[in-house]
């Protein structure tokens, strides 16, 4: 029952969903605020939705490709750091023993079980790589389309989350209008992603509805501000 | 030497390092691509730098408190999986004792191997949990300040990253110039940001420079075209 509970948590926050997470609090958030902060300085409408399309264009592009090349960083690393156990394995097996006893000793294992583990390890060397890759680099295989997924999933969670708030201006002939639905949908938007996104993460729903809603309206706030004494 | 080495990476990505590429990386790409996306759509510099300061400083409270929240809810999902395995640990301590088997049974460890290592392991409650949670659950106890460190960082690293670019919209009087000089400007900006940014994490600096900076200038074209369009 218990151990189920664990394997739950691991499944339900899985790379997907984290990705979609994290596109959609950026894409929620970020164009939302800046058409505010543009419907304080500007007189029309056309102007927030150009300059919102072209952030969602741009914020779209650099997370998914950001979120791509993270992803096919992650994996070379774990590539050359696999590479190199291999060859630590091969060419000084002793140094490795003697890495695999310090890790057991932290956790006061004696002299003779940290022996015996070293010795029974050493039998198999791909499990003895995988075992130092995990427990001595604490590296796990990443899966091989995670980079690709990555970025087309955080790229189009950016895309939506951001064409939300944005599409106010669409039906409002004036910023002030404008702002005013976008506001109010936006924070019910920001409200329903942060209650599922808690539940998601293990987190008390409501009070993390609220912690997200509170960031968007505050980013919109400060914006909305620094563009009106800018401009 | 080879230990070292490992030391080494493991020390250089920090969570500052990590903190100040996760800001830079997309502050000195969106207000840029943002501005040059303004820049084929309207004829005065100062919508520019409005807008671009409006997006600056909603990403940089967006991406903070992002931070923040992120930051936050790994430590409570630290604590809260801490007390499940201290619970589990003194309730069903024959459960735990199997699944300290079964994680050293994937490795290859004898039968008599894996109950030497449950029963030393089980002697000291304390090192017992370090134990589970780190090799059961992949977990590592983070740093206290961590949340807020991140925050600053974050949000720092954003505004510092968007305002290299938009800066050259002050220094110039229409937008094709500020444009022409804020694209020249953040490419090198960019390659200098890339070829760091892959020195720390251990890529190919050059190759690692290139692909930064193609991001940037891709993700500027598209919302250039976009805007144009749109406009």
């Amino acid at each position: 029952m218990m151990t189920s509970n664990h394997h739950e948590t691991h499944l339900k926050s899985s790379d997907f969903i984290t990705d979609v997470v994290i596109g959609m609090s950026d894409g929620l958030t970020v164009p939302f605020a800046l058409a505010a902060g543009l419907s304080g300085a500007v007189s029309s409408n056309s102007i927030i939705i150009t300059a919102g399309i072209a952030e969602i264009v741009a914020g779209c592009i650099a997370m998914g490709l950001g979120g791509y090349l993270a992803g096919k960083t992650e994996q070379e690393h774990y590539e050359s750091e696999l590479q190199r156990e291999y060859d630590e394995v091969a060419h000084v097996p002793e140094k490795e023993k003697q890495e695999v006893k310090d890790i057991f000793a932290t956790y006061g294992i004696s002299e003779s079980g940290q022996e015996l583990l070293a010795n029974e390890l050493a039998r198999d060397k791909d499990k003895w790589v995988d075992f130092m890759m995990k427990f001595e680099l604490g590296l796990e295989k990443p899966n091989a389309n995670r980079a690709r997924n990555s970025a087309l999933t955080i790229g189009t969670a950016y895309f939506i989350g951001g064409l939300l708030p944005l599409s106010a201006y669409f039906f409002t002939n004036t910023p002030t209008n404008g702002l005013l639905v976008s506001a109010l949908f936006t924070t019910i938007c920001l409200f329903v992603f942060g209650y599922f996104k808690s539940k998601i993460t293990g987190q008390r729903p409501i009070a993390g509805a609220l912690k997200v809603t509170l960031i968007g309206l505050l980013a919109a706030a400060a914006a909305f501000g620094i563009a009106k004494l800018v401009a």
